[in-house]
């Protein structure tokens, strides 16, 4: 099963205190991108794979979709996200996303952020969601991006002139890499963007929209600090229909 | 129009003498992956965007393909792949795909090796070029890989432990970039992938794969000084149908 560091202590006392584990969807600066490529949500039922503290699975109901399951490893996170609703059209389940099971096209919707990038078996986890959704159904999710997983020193680096740039190699191998957010040790898959692009195609997916997320000029005014995150991208968002 | 570098002296007489100019296809290491992505060719019409000295068009035609027209900017190319052929079937136009025309339903194939990323306006060549191909048609190109076009500077730089890295900045900054390479002031145009992907799902493409080139363990073992382009892909290979 995934490492399932969200139920570390000290990984999770840390994330714990992000702003988008205290604020909520709005805190996440890449959250309205990734917005903008959800299809209308009235009467849909969606499921969320790594739910977290339930924020999108509540503010998804809010947009009025029929109903919502949330998935997640961590039971700290689910204990949470149980304690923040009393909505029935809301479920929280714990699941092992290395091994999910989903029921045939139950789904209008399928969402994921920064979860999928800590699965080792994702093209297996893709097929169960391919057979999940319905025909014309949405999958929508974040990753971390590639340039941003694959170095084995990620890490902005200051050249002589001071520019900032982020140190790229072992792009092309992909597998594990080990860092230490919040914790020690924390374990991610890097893939390459045509990976996740041709996992999606030969599954029988249609790409519709793929994002490599940088902050735009409102949003580095307001948080001067998101500047650098324009020099390489931190994200990768990706909209498929089935 | 485009810088039309290929005709400056200096450039055309760098470029050729590589490799790829001299030997043709099986020169360039990228090319097994880049055929990989072909459809069957027999009977084909097919556009050739940037045909250079015309490989990639006689050896199309030696595939069954039916009939292929290979457009570029540069008179001392084009002079070149006329001379090296009297195949009736093989038509060379002198065309800037800047300011591309292209008949209606015209082609089944629009291939182009490493000439997108030399033009400005490639929206609207690729909607001339979707307009051209049959309903089922292929796109199949390749470009410099946004990676490797987006640095500030661009070059490997070896870290304290002898690592080599590619210092990425300014990735989200889409627009020229100007290099020395063969001749001084070539220029460029980076774009990200999502950039490539969304101008081609917006057209009303049907993404096949996407490929970020690296090479392979035996071309390493036949040429060991390619290994270093397995730390960050050089070349982007895109298939899709119209």
């Amino acid at each position: 099963m995934t490492q399932n560091i969200y139920d570390n202590p000290e990984f999770f006392a840390g994330y714990s205190q992000l702003g988008r584990s205290v604020e909520g969807l709005a805190a996440a600066p890449e959250w309205p991108a990734l917005q903008a490529l959800l299809p209308p949500l009235h009467g849909q039922r969606v499921v969320d794979l790594g739910c977290g503290f339930g924020w999108f699975c509540r503010w998804v109901r809010e947009q009025g979709a029929a109903k919502v399951l949330g998935l997640d490893v961590s039971e700290r996170m689910l204990a949470r996200a149980r304690a923040a609703t009393t909505d029935p059209a809301i479920t929280y389940e714990r699941a092992d996303l290395e091994h999910l099971q989903l029921p045939e096209a139950a789904f209008d919707l399928a969402y994921s952020s920064l979860a999928l990038h800590y699965i080792e078996a994702l093209p297996a986890l893709l097929a169960q969601v391919h057979r999940a959704l319905v025909p014309g159904g949405a999958l929508v999710f974040s990753v971390e991006h590639p340039i941003y997983t694959a170095p084995s020193q990620p890490g902005w680096t200051t050249d002589a002139e001071g520019r900032q740039t982020w140190p790229v190699d072992a792009y092309l191998a992909e597998g594990p890499r080990r860092t230490d957010w919040l914790a020690k040790g924390v374990i991610k898959q890097h893939r390459m963007i045509g990976t996740y692009v041709n996992l999606l195609t030969g599954l029988g997916f249609t790409l519709v929209h793929l994002e490599e997320w940088g902050p735009t000029t409102a949003q580095i005014a307001a948080r001067p600090e998101l500047a650098v995150e324009r020099e390489r991208p931190a994200f990768l968002l990706v909209s498929a229909r089935r």
